[in-house]
């Protein structure tokens, strides 16, 4: 059952049961997508996911089986059943592309609609863009440490089976290389890499028949596993069975730094002076900034990625910011509670530049008409649409959409003044402004 | 697209096709599941994904998609490509009950089979027991610092979109009493709770007109959130516009132990006795721990049951133990490097029970073919039957599979010395022995 329409919170049905009542269902509204800080005190976060918020509102659909379970349970009444049924979201939507910097406080999505059909979204965007952008917030670190040496997610088996396809999408648009999950290669178009495990040398009878059937079957440029018994006598049958021509040696255990200087050395001293080293073992930002200086080539990152390195939820919240009243007037709404207070009112956003280096985020309130012109002449504007009438703009979707994130975060953070890639806990790398 | 026999690593399968190309392929193997230590160093796990597991196994399919992905791009020979077309696993499969406690080196999973058949499960298996117990992990130490009081979980948000559906499972195994997540409750079955949010008051003109609406809806029963402006007045508000008999209200800002009291003193100012009181702030089992003396009658838990509470992967693995060589003869396997070494030999294990209390996790290898006998005078078996020759067991699929597994694990759990339920950091509550 490809059930998105029910990946929503029961209270967004009540919710909409009980203002259909009071009559306000249907009053124009507009919710935004921010962050009230971010997470694990780094200098920056990427925004991951848009694309498949898009294309899960795409099918967000009350189908027959959907109905039939809120109507055998009694979630909501008989007239909302009858709206649900044909539910099509005809708002708008605008938020900032997918790949791009962001701070505390940027209104990263804006959806405009009825109350009804804006708020009945608010678990899915929330969920693509909390998990997703988690990613991307630890992999734009890590691609950044990593210098210039490719970085591939291979991650899959420590994030739920679909978080792990959504998990190497979203650090290939903040800078890794590949991905070991053939799904993310066959849904996004994310290149796909790996060789082989431990299990495979345990299978066969030898280590080096293990390495002779790798290589008849991969050929001469595969990357040899070489630590499954000792790594020494690993790195010597490789290169007795490859010759010295191998493409690359793979590390998955002990003190990396030390183990790939021995390996480098012992390579060399082999004539494999051309055979790429890669290392794997539980690696984070931290791990292979520390390797900087090792003969290191190239990175495999699982656990630390989907986890979101220390932040598993980029701490996103979907908040009501403006409606309009019975008058037709807008009015604009927010919290007062102490810790969780919101701003109301909507808004977009610049990112004001100097000498095209970031310096401020700027968001304004749009009360007055004439704002998104004055926006313009401030900086680079943030928002981009997204959706507009109910109409899904086609380019951020599949394979296309994600190269083009990839391609905006780039350049998203090559815009960035240099103490955004510093790796210690600090404060954002620009500061957000109210204007 | 289903595409679940591709959310898979690409080196299983070109370690097939490598060792198709040595005559290994087919070699009789078996695979374990197991965690070298428990995450958190907390006192025990809980297994869960088991019947979601099973449930992806059934639909493990390479169709015509999966095939055209795979020899487009070129990831393995046309002879694998033919045998990934027939594939059905139709080797055995034991493991832990759903819900059952591990410990560090339970034999969780044993997968038997075809090195190739096997091997090919690894990423979709780790996937779904590492989401999913991680989950279970947290939730187990929530249940039961909230003594009784109900938790539900309310974390879709803060979790990817399938992922959330996964969370909301493994923490009714693991005690809570419901969900937020209506897909939960459509596919398996699980209770689903939640009335409004801050959105709901903010929609209307008066916090008094949005509670009337929810009231008139939902009833006088329904709980009320009261902390969108001020909670003093949000209560009164809630009292006057319901009466005494209203359900409950919701607390969801501000430091919780002074607030819940100064609500329950409030409530009952105003002969509301009966009127329960909810928190949902950022709660985790510590949080929860620290309420106990609090007017709290139920708990929503969100973002840390989710992620696992500071660890958001289990941490098993997936290890070939033994295969048979070609003279027939099984051998055990295992890494040797140092920080990662694997124990070989297939295993039975059994909870050594004194007095209807766990004191060993009692691990046998199977190298003698009276060990299941023995190992049953020992204590109670911790493997059932999951897969017989390729033929899923049905009882552990679907709802009825969720209740079982809920069942097993409070009574798995109550079989555990009272330091199995200290919050904090320390060693397993049973020591795991390998006879």
């Amino acid at each position: 059952m490809t059930d998105t329409a029910l990946m929503t919170d029961r209270y967004e049905l009540t919710m909409i049961d009980a203002a259909m009542r009071s009559g306000t269902a249907f009053r124009p509204s507009a919710f935004e997508v921010f962050a009230r800080r971010l997470p694990g005190a780094r200098r920056y976060g990427v925004v991951a996911g848009t694309g498949r918020f898009l294309e899960r509102l795409a099918e967000f659909r009350f189908g027959d089986a959907e109905l039939a379970f809120l109507r055998e349970h009694e979630v909501v009444s008989p007239e909302l059943l009858d709206w649900l049924a044909g539910y099509r979201f005809a708002g708008d939507i605008r938020g900032y592309a997918e790949g791009e910097a962001y701070f505390p406080g940027s209104p990263i999505l804006v959806v405009e609609g009825s109350f009804a059909e804006a708020v009945v979204l608010e678990t899915v965007a929330l969920s693509v863009l909390n998990y997703d952008s988690a990613v991307a917030n630890a992999a734009t670190r890590m691609a950044r440490a990593a210098k210039g040496r490719p970085v591939a997610e291979m991650g899959s088996r420590r994030a739920s089976e679909e978080s792990a396809i959504a998990a190497a999408r979203a650090a290939y648009i903040a800078g890794f290389r590949a991905t070991s999950n053939l799904a993310a290669g066959a849904r996004w178009g994310i290149p796909t890499m790996g060789t082989a495990a431990h299990s495979f040398t345990l299978l066969h009878d030898s280590e080096a028949e293990a390495f002779q059937a790798q290589i008849d079957t991969l050929g001469v440029g595969t990357t040899l596993l070489v630590d499954t018994y000792d790594i020494e006598q690993g790195i010597r049958t490789a290169i007795e069975v490859a010759g010295p021509k191998l493409g690359g040696i793979r590390l998955d255990s002990g003190d990396l730094d030390e183990v790939a200087a021995e390996a480098r050395a012992l390579l060399d001293s082999l004539g494999a002076t051309e055979t790429r080293i890669t290392v794997t073992s539980d690696l984070d930002e931290y791990a292979i900034a520390a390797l900087q200086a090792s003969p290191v080539d190239a990175y495999g990152v699982g656990t630390s990625v989907v986890t979101g390195s220390g932040a598993p939820a980029a701490g996103m919240v979907y908040k009501l910011v403006a409606r309009q009243g019975d008058d037709g007037e807008w009015v604009g709404v927010g919290k007062r509670s102490e810790d969780k207070a919101s701003r109301p009112g909507e808004k977009v956003a610049v990112r004001t530049l100097e000498g095209g280096i970031a310096v401020e985020e700027t968001v304004l309130v749009t009360d007055d008409p004439h704002v998104l012109e004055q926006a313009a002449t401030r900086g680079r504007a943030l928002q981009v649409p997204l959706v507009e009438r109910g109409e899904i703009q086609e380019r951020w979707l599949g394979p296309a959409g994600v190269e083009l994130a990839r391609e905006r975060h780039t350049a998203s953070i090559d815009e960035l003044p240099a103490e955004a890639h510093r790796l210690a806990r600090g404060e954002p790398a620009i500061p957000t402004v109210f204007r």
